[in-house]
C-alpha cells in the first residue's frame, strides 16, 4: 500500500461544465496502481466538481440553466456584493455540487459507470486558473 | 492494511429512497476489518446516494416532495427530454445529492449516527438495475 | 500507512456556520503525519458539514438566506412535523450540503484553498451536542 499526491491546473472561461475526466485517467495511470481509491480535492469556493452525463452536451445546459435559476444573480438578494454580482451565487452554486470526490480504482481503471463524466463546474465569468487536488491510495 | 472492493447490484422499482444499510453493513463485516474507511460509489447519472433519517417514513416522503418541486419535470423547462420528461429533473436531483460517500469504520461497526441511514436515491420512473461499487480500506 | 480515528465534539447554539478548520487540524496535527486523506463525518441528519469561503462574513449569512428560501419552514409544506417545525427545513438542507468531506494531507498540512473553511452547518434553532468522526490516513 502507497499513496501519490499532485496539483492538476485547469483554466477555465466562464461558467460551465470543463470534463476533467481524462486529465485524471492520466494521471492515475501514471501512478502504476491496480486498486484503490481516488481522490479530487477542489481548492476553491466559487468552483465545484460534478459527476455528470457524458454523452448528450443538452444536460450540461440544462444542469447550467438550473443552477441560475435556483441560484440567480440580484442586486438586492445577497449582501456580499463586493467581489461582483456573480461572486454569490458562485458560493451558493458550489454549496450545492461538491468540493471532493472519491472513486475506487479496480483493475487499473477508475469504477466510473458508462454514461459518467467528472467535471470541474466554473460558476464565474471571468476566466479564472483552477487547481485539483488529487490523492490516490492503492497498491 | 488492506482493501477490498466489490458491486452491489440494486433492483429499483420508481423514484424513492431505498434503504441500503443493511446490504452495505453486511459486504463490510464479511470482509473482517476492525477498523478503516468505506466508500460507496454510485455508477449512474441519474441515481445517487444520501444519508437520511432512517426512523420517520414521513421525511423520506418529504424529501421527494421537496426535490419535485426544486426540480420538476416540465416540457418547457429542459432542453434535453429524448429520454423522457422524467430524466433531465433526474439529473439535476443527481446532482443536489451524493454520487460517493465514504463512512469510517471503527471497532468493526460503520460509524453511522443512531437515526443515519444510507439510502440509493432512485429518480427515474420505471424500474432500474442499479449499482453500487463498495471499497474498503483498513485493518 | 497507518490510520487513526477520533469524535470530536461540537457545541451549537442555533442556525448558523460553526467554523471547525482549526480544531480539525489541531487534531490532525497531533498525529504526527505527513501524507494521508482526512475524512470528516457528520453523525447528524439536521446538521452537516460544508467548505465555504473563510473571508467575508457576509457569504455565510447570505448562505443561511438562501437555505431558508429555497427550503422554508412551513406548516403546509411538509407531513413530518413533529419535531417542530424547524426539523424537516433541517433534513432538506442537510440532504444539499455535506455529511461527509475528505480533505488530502500534504507535508502536514491539509490541502485547502487559501479561502476554504470548513463549517459544521447547525440547521435546529435549539442548542445541540454535536459529534464529527474524524478519520486519518497516512505515514
Amino acid at each position: 500500500m502507497r499513496q501519490a499526491v499532485d496539483v492538476l491546473p485547469f483554466q477555465t472561461h466562464g461558467p460551465g461544465l470543463i470534463e476533467v475526466t481524462n486529465a485524471v485517467q492520466r494521471w492515475v495511470a501514471s501512478q502504476g496502481m491496480a486498486d484503490g481509491l481516488l481522490t479530487i480535492f477542489c481548492r476553491h469556493t466559487s468552483a465545484s466538481l460534478l459527476i455528470q452525463e457524458n454523452a448528450a452536451p443538452e444536460v450540461r445546459a440544462d444542469l447550467l440553466a438550473f443552477f441560475d435559476r435556483i441560484a440567480p444573480e440580484g442586486p438586492d438578494l445577497y449582501a456580499h456584493d463586493e467581489e461582483g454580482p456573480d461572486d454569490m451565487p458562485a458560493h451558493i452554486r458550489a454549496a450545492l455540487t461538491q468540493v471532493q470526490l472519491s472513486i475506487p480504482l479496480i483493475g487499473g481503471q477508475l469504477a466510473l459507470g458508462t454514461w459518467q463524466g467528472v467535471y470541474l463546474f466554473e460558476h464565474r465569468r471571468r476566466p479564472h486558473s483552477r487547481q485539483l487536488t488529487v490523492h490516490l491510495f492503492g497498491a
